[in-house]
């Protein structure tokens, strides 16, 4: 695994918990994890559970006992490091957003296709595919409960930079982080709600805005928990919330909203879909549950149901605990380590797979340039 | 009208309104309104849309244009009027708690069942039956909807004197409420669950309780509103809290809490009853919406939905307004004197009956000897 | 008054009721209603409790006794009936949306200004506006709680004519009603955040979609429950749903949605606001509740608080009932009639003005252009 | 660890997890799992991650290399295990409820007492107090930010076995469970409460109900998951429900509700608790939400607010993820590990104790007296 912040944690865990509550057909071994600073790596490798540290990704592809690259660095690396892993016959995962640019999503995806041929397979890290509630969503769509899909509204609200005086951070530099609420949270109301429809998003018209041009720096590295503060200040080069319109190619019409200033949201992704025959509505920060309304039901007793996602014939549930005993942020990263090495096993390519990566990653660009253009723009 | 303060003001919309949005055989004219105090009684008159002002009620039972007299007093005062109403052959709309005695109540029930064999007719004033949401409960239990009734969860939270300097009430007082929370609060869940259930509560086991037993004396007269206080106290005579378990003839089990001392929960009549096939809750506080769990369902599916109580086949809904635009509390009022003019005109016995009110007295009373006795008592 | 279907009961309603709960400066008498239909009219006038019924608009306006005209007909009929009746010296309220074109809207903004130099006053009937909820909220966000305003999140959300079966009406017919959800729906949520902003929109971009283009004819009249099928179609000619971004002058940005296509969503009016030191919430569906984030406070016990606008203190709200009692969906329109009759008492002028009206109008017009020219729009 | 069931697999995480995220002085060796089936438990050590797998629980107490005995089997082998354990000198964590009567409870509390002598240590499982929204509660609690306690409610809602089909499993076996509701989950509400007030329950009235006294019998062994039906039927010994009144030692009056009858409850553990300057409400259902009333606010902006309990500041939240990613069922499992490994090595009794646990068991019993006596009993 290469990177050991935040993504590093939560992808550890899944390697280490998903074999203990599903069955594998293949046992991860968590073997060796890649870091930039020697020390502070191979403190993380002791803390998370990694047999050995190593601070150059490059020796780490040519080993034989390593099967599998799990990327979890900042954006910008992602390309690079993704392609030589499977070029070198690594199966990859690859945390999202999968790329900075188009191009070299474009180029990942080509490295993908190359790879399947040989069965090498590739996966990006869209974890909100994998939280019950969004797989249940996915299946009442696809059974045609909801009848034709009309309306999607898609918010995906923080505000962990509200306050001006938090400082810059890696993610609000657009040389590392790409863009900043758009690719970061944006980019998984995109995925998610593609996902949940079975569509692809065909049209955008969006706008970029930053609040808090800038902002102080932090001391010394540029982590996320950047501490004592320097009197000096940057300029954020992201995002700080990005709004779009968009179209689906089968005709629905979306609302999409990502940003980091809506006070006192702190991670909600809520997603509600209106069609024909009933809708749903869905949010992260309750989300062990997922409304639904069915509108073919006698109107005297029609509602939007609060269902507990937490039933055995619920995605991925079964494995877990009794009804009502609610999962967490991280359970989502042990299903997607489950299904990984499943397909993986199974010789078929997991899904995300990079040319759903890049998909994504063209509705971003699309938006980029929708707001560049004033106009709508095709994706 | 006899009484003016709260429940006559909402009485009087009641009058007021139903008309104007309901078919009614009959058009109530609100001829005179009756008071203690001349001047006060006057002013309101004018204010809430009454012909004439008396102080006497006695004079009103002699009134050939009188045909219904509408009990809005404290009370203590209710036997003595209602029987002589009833007596004096007008039909009565009394408020509840129906009387401060079971020997009162049964008096009074007599009275009606003289009264209906000359066609004169009697009700109670337990407005939150006519809520169409409660009204949508008691009909999914009598479709079978909910099965075999097993719990029935009552609370009636409020918390107006949780400050211990809020001042002395009539309300405070046994001599003119007969209890507290029990009677003013408590009687209304009662009703409301035994409406619901159309079942009877057989036993109880209960507790009453006195949090704060001195309060500041108001300065003058001792109405809601009693203002600069005189620097003395006085006891508090009724209980500010009542809870009691509870069984049902047909075999439910049930927890009830009335309460002023509620923090934060200010007109919280929440009932929540749960069945072999499904469940039902209720929270005042967001009357126009009933949930409703239907048990036979796929439980993939299954959850409590969140039923908008605004349709128009909904009880008393169609005479309002469009579906989501919800009706306020005085709306209860209004459909009860649709319904007190709907059975004079059809001469039939509106209900809740005085016979019906006498038989919550009974579990009053039944609690109130419970918690003296400390055992379970029959009603 | 002129018109007697919904809005014409709701505004009955509200004149009616207003000086029974208010103390007005002047006492409303409802003297004469007018409708195109004698009979139906007639029977309007009795039931919504009129003293007279005409047919004739004009013939109103040369009446001494009347000093009020209340207009509640389509919206093609807005501007000439206003017009006149402001020319004639009436005091003029009239519903929402003001006109349906700009240019209409222009004259009646004229009028308006005209008359008001001779002490005759005009209202539009934004009455969303008078939901207490509402207003905390403008007084929220007026006196600085919210601080900088960042987002503004709105949506309109019905579900009435999802079903393709639903007849066409006047309100689907362009020459009529204008236009679809926008002028419908989408005007109110832009009246009421401009009200609790106390800010303007500068700028959209938007997109119009009609979902379903065909339609059944009903029989006869074009009314809202136009009745048996003819069995031929006709052509939807307005917006079934209306999504905007918008600019608001003191920069804020914001989202907007209005549909008559989201299953499940009877009158959801929601709005949510972020801005740098809280946050608010607000949905119709639960009308008596404004959620509130303080962001200033400790972050241990921060959240968005449930506020039960119900308390005496809040707007509007002291003239009704104890805290906890809700209420419901007519009581705006009373309190629209209550700030109306003081504001002409007072030689004031009622707001929202005519010119905030046509600023409306102006809002909506600049979403058509946007649709058509597929760019941001300047107001 | 003895047991590998339900709980068997929740503290196998635990102890899993815990060294991962937290700073833990000792770390956990996960050295031998314990069960009746030999086949079973080897199986169940392979997939939960134990080094090794015996039948006979004593053997474990002779060895060196275990220091920590975890007790997950049911209820009626918890005192001779726990006993023995402690006098061999091995750690013990316990599950609730600790005992099936009050009996074997003094016996454990004597021999924990006896362990703490020699520095070992015991603690009951009582996990839902290191839900972090249940340990903010404590804490606000403990600032006084409640006041003087006046109410708590407190139900725990499920529905597993109101389909009267549901097999008979050794949970509705007095023998091996010792109660039914009452114990299994009447048991987490009275710790909860208790923990939550810093108070104790000194006297209660209750009853115990059962509503299908008669079940199919699962064909082999007892296991939650008995299959094949054999036709026949056996009795069910243990209450389905349990409610029971009570009186805390500082005067709080309390409401309790355990109940397996609850349809569409799946896990509803609830408390709601109102003082004298605010109340606060939690529903495990919605696990990282705490809600709390501030009385002492302006009413105008007064609220519950819901606090998302996942900021760092929140207990044991800090060592896992950022604000508004939510934790599970299965991470109170954690934290009582942390705990726990935190006391032993600090040398201090962790809590809660087993006399905090043989309190637990008093108020049961005395629940069961008044049952019985159907009158109040001291606990």
């Amino acid at each position: 695994m290469i990177g050991h912040a935040f993504m590093g944690a939560a992808h550890s865990q899944a390697w280490r918990v998903a074999p203990r509550f599903f069955d594998l057909p293949l046992r991860p071994v968590m073997s060796v994890l890649c870091g930039r600073d020697a020390e502070r790596t191979a403190a993380a490798a002791e803390r998370l559970g990694w047999a050995e540290a190593v601070t150059d990704w490059k020796s780490v592809l040519d080993r034989d006992d390593v099967h599998v690259v799990d990327i979890c660095t900042p954006g910008d690396t992602h390309a690079e490091i993704a392609v030589a892993a499977l070029d070198a016959g690594k199966h990859v995962l690859c945390e999202k957003p999968m790329a900075n640019s188009v191009a070299e999503a474009v180029a990942m995806a080509e490295a993908a296709e190359r790879a399947a041929q040989r069965g090498v397979r590739a996966m990006v890290g869209f974890s909100y595919r994998r939280v019950p509630a969004l797989g249940l969503a996915r299946d009442l769509v696809a059974q045609g409960r909801l009848g034709r899909i009309h309306h999607v509204r898609a918010q995906y609200l923080q505000d962990w930079i509200v306050d001006p005086a938090a400082p810059l951070s890696w993610r609000l530099d657009k040389e590392k982080a790409g863009s900043g609420a758009l690719g970061d949270i944006g980019a998984h109301i995109v995925d998610a709600t593609q996902f949940v429809l079975g569509d692809t998003i065909s049209e955008v018209m969006g706008t970029l805005v930053t609040f808090v041009p800038e902002r102080p720096l932090a001391s010394t590295h540029s982590g996320l928990s950047g501490t004592a503060a320097t009197g000096q200040t940057g300029p954020v080069t992201v995002d700080d919330a990005a709004l779009f319109l968009a179209r689906f190619a089968g005709g629905a019409l979306g609302s999409f909203e990502a940003t980091r200033f809506a006070n006192g949201r702190k991670n909600a992704l809520r997603i509600e879909i209106n069609g024909s025959k009933g809708s749903l509505a869905f949010d992260f920060e309750d989300m062990n549950v997922l409304e639904f309304f069915d509108g073919t039901e006698d109107s005297a007793v029609a509602g939007f149901r609060r269902i507990m996602v937490t039933e055995p014939e619920h995605p991925y549930v079964g494995a877990w605990w009794p009804a009502g005993h609610g999962l967490g942020y991280e359970h989502a990263f042990t299903h997607q380590a489950v299904d990984f090495v499943r397909a993986v096993a199974a010789g078929t390519d997991p899904t995300p797979t990079f040319a759903d990566g890049l998909r994504v990653q063209q509705v971003l660009a699309a938006v980029e340039a929708s707001a560049e253009s004033r106009t709508w723009q095709q994706v």
